[in-house]
């Protein structure tokens, strides 16, 4: 079934211990989309500026991605330059330029009202509501958020959430939220704004998911070479959403499963810059994963010695 | 089969946002003597001073934990004061009296000289090498070490980690011995030190094990009320060597329930002070958190759709 994004289409500018990279294709959506194009038809609502390269509008066709959505404004494209030190777990911003992402106003095309999953990415609470308001009956609702928002837009925040099935947040974000420390009680809290389920990002850490009483915790696949950790969280959400909507039904289990290919997916995305690791990588790698991860964290039941 | 542990037995003062305890049981050897007695005849190496309570003497002696090899000196007991803030993973440490701890040379009975499993605590590198030179060939070494001794004896240490087959560290402290910031490259130069296996304790994200060529990740188990980490860590560990004491073969499989068995003991360790939680634990209890353990982290093999 289609996966409809929204979120943002930018030109990053990236700094890690292992070189740079000026002006490579970005953004919430193009990450989420790119990912979720693997399992299902993508619909995407995104702007850009005049100065966005066609390659990369040729480069998201090619991914069967609907561009429909996407409008060309006048203008720049939205622009993001951030450090990582070796720390790779959190991103120094050394520059934000919004430019036509100022005023971007989510509207979508008829074709788009029906789409039974929707991922709203890390964008104003506000405007994630207006893409609600124009999406009839949908399947499943997801959104991200980020500790800017939950400080600066809790109202509107709280009223979108009202409105979200599954929520994307990292410990921080869902403690911010939460206003409390211990984990498990944040997402208890997180229930009572809305979403019947919260995943917990924990980059290097892994991932929780908290699925009404039912907990699902996976680690992180331990690489020996990260490289640019950018897109990875909206990779994983991409992995998740795109394995969920080509699932017939949306049991628990399909949730676990969906857990594992986020991770799966982002665990390619931080192999290399930008989008360089998902444009090259094929689904028998993909799988290849998958079953690794399955070896990563498979144990056998064991009867414990009497005392 | 027997496991030697040799290590600290403490007086603790701790202070956590749910309280404060003075004066408490505590020590390395303690708790990981304490955890391992559920599993297999654990034999103790360490020293305490004429203040040492006798009803704690009593509590290790019903635990069926060897204690010839503990020696009461004249002076006072080790204390240690440390204080946790919401963030439990690290403690401040307010005040350490090694007091009889200070001369402490461990030295083994006779009886003790055939110990199959040997756990060092975390104590000078060079009182841990004198602990190897009184046992004979024993099955396996384990050894623990903190940044205080890979900073400041640093020689020593490598020395020690010669003759050691499996270390356990924390993340910060493998990059710091490992002079690698990559937890995976970190792991294979610690392989070069010496050990063919080591566990990377994360805390409340979990703990790695790098055995050779294979890796298995284990999430910790999200508790809603985390009351006082002291002690998890050796926890962890004497789950995890009275584990493999009482396995007939000490296969790649048997490490991986190991691993799952220090983190079900360390999960009950957090949950009260000192410890009282350990104190009270059934074999039910551990046999139910162990399937908890399966129950978070299963998820079902998948097949992904062609794009």
């Amino acid at each position: 079934m289609s996966l409809l994004v929204v979120g943002s289409v930018a030109l990053d500018s990236v700094e890690t211990p292992y070189g740079h990279k000026e002006d490579v294709l970005g953004g919430s959506a193009t990450f989420f989309a790119t990912t979720a194009s693997f399992f299902t038809p993508v619909r995407m609502v995104a702007v850009v500026g005049e100065d966005f390269p066609e390659a990369h509008v040729d480069f998201l066709k090619s991914r069967r991605i609907d561009l429909e959505g996407l409008t060309r404004e006048p203008g720049k494209t939205f622009r993001w330059k951030g450090r990582y030190g070796f720390q790779l777990n959190e991103a120094q911003t050394l520059d934000t330029q919004l430019n036509v992402f100022q005023s971007f106003a989510p509207r979508l095309p008829a074709s788009y009202q029906e789409t039974p999953y929707v991922f709203l990415g890390n964008i104003h609470p506000e405007l994630q509501g207006q893409v609600l308001d124009q999406v009839k009956r949908p399947r499943l609702v997801a959104a991200d958020t980020m500790n800017f928002w939950i400080q600066g837009s809790r109202e509107a925040l709280l009223k979108t959430l009202s409105r979200v099935d599954l929520l994307f947040v990292n410990d921080a974000e869902a403690r911010a939220l939460a206003g409390e420390h211990n984990i498990v009680k944040a997402a208890q809290a997180i229930f009572r704004m809305g979403p019947s389920r919260v995943v917990i990002k924990r980059g290097e850490y892994g991932a929780l998911l908290f699925d009404g009483e039912q907990l699902f915790a996976l680690p992180a696949f331990p690489l020996d070479q990260v490289f640019d950790p950018t897109g990875a969280g909206d990779t994983f959400a991409g992995g998740f959403m795109g394995t969920l909507a080509t699932s017939p039904t949306l049991t628990h289990d399909t949730l676990r499963q969906a857990m594992v290919m986020g991770s799966v997916m982002a665990s390619f995305t931080v192999e290399k810059f930008s989008l360089e690791r998902l444009r090259e990588v094929t689904l028998p790698e993909i799988q290849d994963r998958f079953a690794e991860f399955k070896k990563l964290t498979h144990f056998e039941h064991i009867r414990p010695v009497a005392s």
